[in-house]
Formats: C-alpha cells, sequence, structure tokens
C-alpha cells in the first residue's frame, strides 16, 4: 500500500492510460454459491435462492423490455460476471487494464447476489449467522476469482462488521494477504447498530490498518421505509446514506489514531464532495472563523479535514459527469478515481474509451492520468508495472481522447480551487 | 398569499431596503409560559421547568465565559425575545422592517423553550399530549405576541402534525387568520412516523394551502444517537435532516395536489440548493438523459424540480455566506431569503448593517431588494407597504451597501447559472 508514483504523475506523453475501473462487480449466479457456503446454512439457503427467482420473474414482468435489450445485447460480456476469461477480454475491449471488485454482478434482476443478500443489501440483514455465513461464502470465491489474474483484479471482501467486531477481524485477517484482495466492504448503513465512528469498531480499523485493506462503502442501502415506491425520494438520498461513513471515520479522528487506514466511499458521485471540504474545513479545521467549533475537534483530527482526502480517503466517483470532472481540483484531483461500473447498465462499459474521447477532451493529460488510474494505484497499492503492460496494448492514448498535449495542471489548481482556503483564512499544511 | 410586486422588483433606485428576516425567534422564559398552558399539565410542566433550569447551571458550568460575555454585552436587546417595545426597538437598530417568528428565544441556555421543548425539539418529545399541550400553550402566546404590531411580524406556530392529523388540522384552523400568524412549523424529523410524503398528512397540507399558513422545517434536530459528544458530525449532517422534508414533499407531488401550497426550510443553509437541483432536474425533471426514471414521476409532478423554487419552496437562508450570495441564480433569486436570526449568537444582530455593507456590495440592487426582503413579502403574503413605511426610516440604502447603481441582473441569469439546462437538454418551462 502506498507504493511511491514517482514519473507517471506528471507524464504528459501520449503513452496509453492505465485506467484502473474503482467500481466494478462480479458474482456466481446465485445458486452456484452453494458449494462456498457452509453446509448449516444450505437449509436457509434454499429459500433464499427460490427468493431471488421470484424476484427474477418479478423484474421481467414490470421491466420486460429493458431486460430483453440489455441482457440480449450484452449476453456474452454479462458472463464477465464470473468467468475470468470472458471479463478480461470485456476489459480490454473497454481499455481498462485493472479494477476494484466489488459483489453484486447483475444490478438488473440481482441474480448474481451472494447468499442472503451479503453483498450491496448486507445492512438488512439481521441474523449475524446468515450475515457472515453469506459475506464467507463470496470471499472463498472472490479469493478464487481474484487469484486468476492478481495484478489486474482488486478485489474487496465482505465484512458485516455491525454483527460481531471479533468475527470480523478474524475474516479481515482470513482474507488480507491473498493475492488480488485489497479491501473490505462493511455495510453501508449501520441501522440499530454502534455507528462507526464509535470507539467499538476500533478493532477493525486496527487490522485494515495493519493489513493495508482499504474500507469501502458502496451505495445501494438507503432509509428504504421513508421512500415507499418513490424512486425520486431514494434517488436524491442515496448519497448522504453512503457517505455518512466517510464523516464517522473522519471527525472522529480514526484516520489519525489508525496510521495509514483508507478509506473509499464507491457510487456515490462526488458532486457533493467540495461543498462538504469547505464547511468542514471552515467550522472544524484551523479556522479562524470559529475557534470554538475548532477547539473541540483537537486531539481528534491533526489536519483540515479537506487534507485526508486523496491520502486516508478516497472516492471512487465511477462514471463522472462533465461537471464532476470540471471540478475535480475542489473534490480532490488526489482523491478521486473514475469507475466504469461494469457490468451494471448505468455504468460506461462497453462504450467506456467512446465516454472518455467526449468527456476528457478539455482535462489536462497530467489531471487525466490520476482519475483514470493513478490515484487507483495509490490508494490499493496496485502493482504499476503490470497495469502498465497491459495499458501498452489495450489503454487509450491521450491523443484519442483529443486532448491538448500542451495543457497543463497550474501548480496552484487546488488552493485556487478551493476557495475557502483564502476568504476564511483557513491554514493549508501540505 | 401571494400578491403581486410590480415595481419594486426592477426599483434599482437608492430608496432603503425592505428587509424582513426570514429567521428570528422569540419565546417567554420557560416559567412564564405557564397561564398559557392547560392546568391537567401543570404538574408535568414543574419538572419541565425543573429541567430547563438544571440545564441553565450545566451550560453556565461548561461555557461560563462565553455565555457571561454574551448575555453581558446584550442584556437589553435579549429582552426582545418577549417584550415587542424593546424588540421593536431591536429590529430598528438592526435595519429590519419585518420578521418571521420561530419558537427558541435563547439559543444559548434554552431558556425560552416552549413547554416540553415544543419549538425546535418537538420531534423529541413522544407523549402527544405533551407535544399538542406545549404547541398550544406558545401559539397562545404567539398570536398575542404578534398582534402588538401585525404588519412586521410574521409569527410561525408549533404544529406538531406526527402525533395527530386531525388535532392538526383544527390547530392550524384556529391559528390561521390571527393578525401577524402567517405560518407553522412541524416537527424537522418524522422519526417513527409516516415519512411527510405519505398521504396520510394530506389534511394538513389541504388545511395550509386553504388558509395560506407556510409550513416550515426549521434546524435543530438530527440523528443525535449516531453523534455522541462529537459536534462536527451533528454539524455535518444537520442541513440534510432539516431540508430532508422538502424533498418529500416535492417528489410526492403535494405542491401539485395542493395549489398554492408553500413550504420554506429554515437556518439551513443554501449551499446544497443548486446541487440537489441539477441532480434532481435532470433525473426526474423532463430529462433526455433517464427516460425511464423521469417517466415514474410523471403524474406526480408537473414541473421540472428547481421550477417549484420561488413558487412554492422557498429557502429561510438566514446570514448567508458571500458563497451563498454568489451562487443566488443558482439556488434560486427568487426564492432565497435573508434572515438574521435575532436573537441568537450565531446570527448577524446587532450588526446585521455591517454584515451588508460587506457581502452586499457586489451584488445588483435589483437582486438584493429580492433577497433582503421582497421574496419574503412575496413567500408570506406581507404588508409591503406597511413594511415600506417601516424601511423609509430605519432600512440601509443601497449607496450604504457600497453597491453600484448601474449593475444590473442580466434577463438570463437564471439559465445561465444553471448550466446544467443546457447540458442535459432539460426543457425550462418559466
Amino acid at each position: 500500500m502506498g507504493q511511491a508514483i514517482p514519473d507517471q504523475t506528471v507524464d504528459t506523453s501520449n503513452a496509453p492510460y492505465v485506467i484502473v475501473s474503482s467500481d466494478t462487480h462480479a458474482g456466481l449466479q446465485c445458486e452456484d454459491y452453494r458449494p462456498y457456503l457452509d453446509s448449516a446454512l444450505h437449509a436457509e439457503f434454499e429459500d433464499y435462492v427460490a427468493e431471488r427467482h421470484a424476484h427474477r420473474r418479478l423484474s421481467e414482468e414490470v421491466n420486460a423490455e429493458f431486460i430483453e435489450e440489455w441482457e440480449g445485447q450484452n449476453a456474452e460480456g454479462l458472463r464477465g460476471a464470473y468467468d475470468p476469461e470472458v471479463r478480461d477480454k470485456e476489459l480490454d475491449a473497454d481499455g481498462v487494464a485493472g479494477e476494484v471488485i466489488f459483489a453484486d454482478g447483475d444490478a438488473v434482476t440481482g441474480q448474481e447476489s451472494p447468499p442472503f443478500g451479503a453483498g450491496l443489501s448486507a445492512g438488512q440483514i439481521t441474523d449475524p449467522r446468515l450475515a457472515f455465513g453469506g459475506a464467507r461464502a463470496h470471499n472463498r470465491w472472490l479469493v478464487e476469482f481474484c487469484a486468476t489474474n492478481p495484478p489486474r483484479r482488486a478485489g474487496v471482501a465482505l465484512v458485516p462488521i455491525t454483527h460481531d467486531v471479533g468475527e470480523a477481524v478474524a475474516e479481515i485477517e482470513a482474507v488480507a494477504g491473498q493475492p488480488g484482495i485489497a479491501g473490505i466492504m462493511i455495510p453501508t448503513m449501520w441501522h440499530g447498530f454502534k455507528p462507526y465512528g464509535a470507539d467499538h469498531y476500533d478493532p477493525v480499523w486496527a487490522a485494515c490498518a495493519e493489513t493495508g485493506m482499504v474500507v469501502h462503502t458502496h451505495s445501494g442501502e438507503a432509509d428504504f421505509t421513508s421512500y415507499g415506491d418513490n424512486v425520486a425520494m431514494y434517488v436524491n438520498e442515496v448519497p448522504f446514506w453512503t457517505h455518512r461513513a466517510l464523516w464517522q471515520l473522519l471527525f472522529s479522528g480514526k484516520f489519525d489514531q489508525f496510521g495509514g487506514l483508507r478509506y473509499a466511499v464507491v457510487e456515490c458521485g462526488s458532486y457533493w464532495v467540495g461543498d462538504l471540504l469547505w464547511k468542514a474545513d471552515v467550522n472544524f479545521g484551523a479556522s479562524n472563523k470559529i475557534k470554538k467549533m475548532g477547539s473541540r475537534m483537537k486531539g481528534l483530527i491533526s489536519r483540515l479535514p479537506s487534507e485526508y482526502f486523496g491520502t486516508n480517503v478516497f472516492i471512487g466517483a465511477s462514471t463522472m459527469s462533465r461537471e464532476e470532472i470540471r471540478r475535480r481540483h475542489v473534490n480532490g484531483i488526489d482523491a478521486l478515481m473514475w469507475g466504469t461500473d461494469y457490468p451494471h447498465p448505468e455504468g460506461s462499459w462497453p462504450h467506456t474509451v467512446e465516454r472518455l474521447e467526449n468527456d476528457f477532451r478539455d482535462v489536462s493529460i497530467e489531471d487525466a492520468r490520476k482519475l483514470l488510474g493513478l490515484n487507483a494505484v495509490e490508494c490499493y497499492g496496485l502493482d504499476l508495472d503490470s497495469l502498465t503492460e497491459i495499458a501498452a496494448r489495450i489503454g487509450p492514448t491521450p491523443a484519442q481522447l483529443h486532448q491538448d498535449p500542451e495543457l497543463r495542471t497550474p501548480p496552484d489548481a487546488t488552493r485556487t480551487a478551493r476557495w475557502w482556503m483564502e476568504e476564511y483564512n483557513c491554514e493549508l499544511r501540505y
């Protein structure tokens, strides 16, 4: 973790981009998880599989046209959710060298969710046996899957830390160090359990810091009871529920307490970052404005909140909008990580290169290298040499993205973008 | 409600500003609410008063220096929380013609909270008898208080709608039409009760639309169980919890279903508005991007989400930061309302005019008139003639705020600021 990146960061040549998708998904067809699941849970598993199949039938009823089109046009590529050979072919065609892999390959009808919904729906499981059993089944499979091509894969294991901290630490220790395993995903919401800023979870953060496992929350869950069937309410709130854990960890001082602890919030956009950093830096940093509040954070955080971004906090921003790309310096040029969301339909696959050609033409090569890959290499400690070799074969070049090779990022781009530094006289210490 | 504002909107003369503070607070010393409270609740009230006094002693222990300084320097002005004569003198000195009045005059040690915390802490009350009893006590006093100078006051009555819709409607009908009563405040959070988008509350919205009562949520509550004593977590999240009701009402179509229904979110800043409008317009408006989602809102909302701002949705933005003033066109030049937060220490009182002198110099006079008063006049249907008379005596002039009389707001300022209209090809229908 945290290897130095010497030359690539200022490589403005036309060398192909080392693209790392910070957000992909993989998983078996649900019934195929059976051999990976403790046999004591097989009876409950049959019910789960039956429920998944019923869910599939319901989805087909309400959404027939879209499902048929999506699955018809992408039949081969969708098999890459569990077939490593197909997967590498799809990544190649999409120009993607490396990937950070989450659970739940099928976002359309949910047929590739780990047992009992232990992936993106982990917070919904109330029985700890099922929560850990389902997570372990996926992790066992994930270890095998990532071993098929470790330089290219950064697998994220499932660890339902809310249910049992000791068991969580044991699972972290079991997966850490396996080839191609790079982090853990915790339930996005803590529900009735202790909030993530509580000391209760300290052994988890300690284990992650020590083993270099990056902690993640990934979008999916939200306060469903408040929305009924209103999709707009869900979409409006889901970023809040996804990045909530970030502020719990940051404000409770976990990044100071556990040196090297890293956290990434995934598929949650990045548009909300800048404003929350402004507010946090002014209210809780080395601000002259609200001395009283700043002093109440003394001993908890040792830097301005924005200074944790790009060192401890990363943003798996998936397929950024053009506006989010324009805001890259306020949101954190060292923290943002592009992601394709393969093989989900809301992502850029199988048209990632076209998307980049459209959206990156006004970005400096130097910035694009960070957003598209180098920040992920830094966050996950990936093998840059191997990825560069792959990229040499498949990565799009700056010329292909219509970029201007003369365009440079001004050295004070971050300071200029973070207008509050000067306006509120915040002290910048990096 | 909703009277036409003919000339003032383009009045770029040096006439004094009609300032309406969209956020002030008033309330009796807690024990003085006794005569306004149903006698059946007097026993419980004694416990409440004792608890408040204990809270005062605790505050004095941990925060002695600040309390002594604040209360010492402002002893006379703070009495304006309940003394109408003092209050008018303070408003005069602050350049403020009219005001929108919420409960809880004392934000420092909580000595002016309505019985049982029925003001800004209403959502914390679990017993409906206490919730409605406390609210009614405050409302009875508020009606008397606003009657001391109705053109100048817009009182906001307390209505704990979560506990009983029928009782809520009866209370709305009791206060509506009283001189100087302009709206109701509902509990900021619905906790275990039905969310505000549920049809369950329709009789409340119907009564408010019919009587012209503006519905409010005001900052204060948040998910306290998740913060422990970490003030940063609270401050970071409190805007979400305060404006959450806005999206419930908007996305459930209440502004279409109940013609003329108006809602204002108060003391919650405004920095979050623009980005959420971008997202909402693109995802749920007449967007070309996500047809599927747009179609799921059909029949619920009839306009782009941003088009409800300034007609049905208003932002009691209190003492806006300079950045929020700069963002006035993206956030809604017809929706934003300045507020002093008198007599709370986090507001601009007793230095409002100096604050305006500092922060409004680059703003066109036309825009400043809206932010400082005319939007509130429109939202609450205030008596502009009477307020203009008061302002002629006490209001600061554009020259006093160092404004350039030649500066004009471009006619396409909103369209330009809302960059997503063009980039996502949203249809703009106003």
